[in-house]
């Protein structure tokens, strides 16, 4: 029997209690033995859980505790999940994990300390939720030079978007909705502005191409800017909007990174993603397209993926898997003025103005006074330019 | 430096070949070191071929090569891929295989021997080509309880059912199209009459449940019988018509094993899987729905699959990589006679005649004495014997 540890009993935390009790006789099966949760680390009481009893608020108990060998941290945040994580790993415990905050912007240390001591540091969860995407990614497509990953992972703003174009909704109205769910907080900052999307999108990169890219070296375009225009404009070119985080790998061996809303085509899989539904699109040069689709986050599905791991972990001890990446070389993230895009733009002009400023457009629609155009593949540094001819109203990207 | 030996220099066997060139250093930096092909076994001759002089037409070169750790399978069928299978895992080597026929009829066989011997028998591209399904089924779910499986698991009457619906095509012209593509085979039966995508139902069956389902087992029905005036039925309720593979686990243990022609709705990602694209929808308890998408088929997709399981095997050398499934309980495949489903039928009837067979029917259309229309959920005994109380031309089973 392992003995495990969970620290912090939220939402994901809780669920992670939840599964390993609901299908506990399937899970030791395929694990090859029993795994018991010997403690629950949180700053709260919780009389009347099933899970009370076990309920500490020292750490220190779990780091002293040999018997523990694996903890599970959703605590979420990276303060005193780093600190606990640092130490737990430190401790020779492996640590599995759904804080992609903390994977992301201290990832290189923590599996340079698990590699250390020759234990494990998993985190499917931190990306995808509940889908199978890290491991795939790694491991079933290690055949494959990674070309390009497309990713909608962020279910607020999907959530979001797909209300905006099938309500017809604003964007206020599908945010409050949201929240009122509960699929968005308070405060959506982390969500609407891209910046939760932001750190998949580096997690999804390092584990690619090996490099580290830190949240902090992408500017995540978010979806507040929105309106019932754009989508009433991408619907008239067969489209719809999608939050997408995108790392393109060029010739030269850097990469692009970016978050940004784009116009994506009907008949893309991507765009039959709706709802809270992530999905992450990789395209490998001998697999070509591959999708994995499912629940991004939730208390159960986000469970499954950080259950799934402390099985993989379980079923292979004493050997522990290996994930790495390093530090990357000082310009590895590429410019993205430099990423070709179509630009689907709306502008205070006519056809003619619209035609004068880009060129060979496509025009969508032409009324009181506003030009709505699609313009030809170009470096975004030039259409950024060529805009300052119009007094541009939206400027989206196409994803070819 | 692992060597490998690849058995058929077919599509596949030539694809693998081909991918460890390709991509030969970041294959090797995965797997821990280098994978070099040292034989290639076929009947043939390949003049003018890169590989020509790793060409051999003796198996027992390989077999009693102790060098050869691996070897890949891409030789297709039961008959001497079976026998090199048994011999090669006999003789204490690793096989890789796309050749879902094989793993279907003698997994449970096949997999005992590599237990027995302690080396790995691992099959990634037996279903769904390219699509990481497998792995992510017995590894990335292991937390849940697999409630069922809904697969398009074949690729050419994926494109057949995609062209009569996109082009309006009869199923005889579609496939015409098919086989002149290169898509389906001069005999197309193996994939139109859905033995194929059995065979992949079967394997997902015995990985999800650890049971062992025979494809003889299963009475598949294939899409022969599709007409015109059922994709404009199915239009008519917002609904397209996929060849499913669906594996559904019942509350007393036992399963259901049903390959068939289905409407699925619009809004169902499935839906949105065309032309020869693959796309497997897992349902676990814990995750909710997760979806796998990508080339079902094609020379390097499946090379892709097939490489990927040799990278997992070199990398975890020496421990072997373990899956398995026993011998089933006589009754533990259920009589889908029991399989509830609502029913598109087209009757040589009216609404009233249809109402009285069926009940509280949803009628789709009512011309020229045919009427098509939806039946409330039965179990599909019930609504063989109701339909016998008129002359019906179609009897299509409804995904919900």
């Amino acid at each position: 029997m392992v003995k495990i540890a969970i620290l912090g009993f939220g939402t994901v935390g809780s669920g992670v209690a939840e599964v390993l009790k609901m299908n506990a006789s399937s899970i030791a099966k395929r694990a090859g033995q029993e795994i018991d949760v010997k403690y629950i680390l949180d700053i709260r009481d919780f009389p009347g859980s099933p899970f009370e009893s076990l309920v500490i608020h020292d750490f220190e108990i779990i780091e002293k505790d040999p018997e523990v060998s694996l903890v599970v941290e959703t605590i979420g945040g990276a303060k005193l999940a780093y600190e606990f994580t640092r130490r737990a790993l430190l401790a020779g415990k492996s640590v599995v994990t759904s804080n992609k905050e903390l994977v992301a912007t201290h990832g290189v240390e923590l599996l340079s300390i698990a590699a250390e001591k020759n234990v494990s540091y998993l985190f499917e969860a931190s990306v995808g939720g509940g889908i199978p995407i890290l491991r795939p990614l790694t491991n079933c497509l290690a055949g494959n030079e990674i070309m390009e990953i497309r990713g909608i992972l962020n279910g607020t703003t999907n959530y979001i978007l797909t209300r905006m174009f099938r309500a017809g909704l604003s964007f206020e109205d599908a945010l409050a909705e949201a929240q009122a769910l509960g699929y968005a907080e308070a405060n959506p900052s982390a969500d609407v502005d891209g910046i939760d999307a932001g750190r998949k999108t580096c997690i999804l990169a390092d584990l690619a191409y090996g490099y580290e890219v830190c949240p902090d070296q992408i500017a995540p375009i978010g979806i507040r800017s929105i309106s019932a225009a754009d989508v009433a404009g991408a619907e008239a070119c067969g489209r719809v909007i999608r939050l997408i985080g995108r790392v393109l790998r060029r010739e030269d061996g850097r990469v692009h990174l970016i978050v940004a809303p784009h116009l994506v085509s009907n008949t893309c899989p991507l765009a039959c993603v709706e709802d809270v539904f992530n999905a992450i699109m990789v395209t490998g040069n001998a697999v070509d397209e591959t999708m994995f689709y499912g629940r991004g986050a939730g208390k159960l599905p986000t469970a499954s993926a950080v259950v799934g791991d402390v099985v993989d972990i379980v079923r292979n001890l004493p050997a522990r898997r290996a994930l790495s990446w390093v530090k990357a070389p000082a310009d590895y993230v590429a410019d993205n003025a430099e990423l070709i895009y179509s630009f689907f733009i709306r502008a205070k002009a006519d056809a003619a103005a619209a035609k004068a400023a880009f060129g060979d457009v496509t025009i969508i629609s032409e009324e009181d006074g506003i030009c709505v155009f699609l313009t030809p593949a170009m470096e975004t540094a030039k259409a950024e330019s060529c805009a300052k001819a119009l007094d541009v109203l939206s400027f989206i990207r196409v994803l070819n």
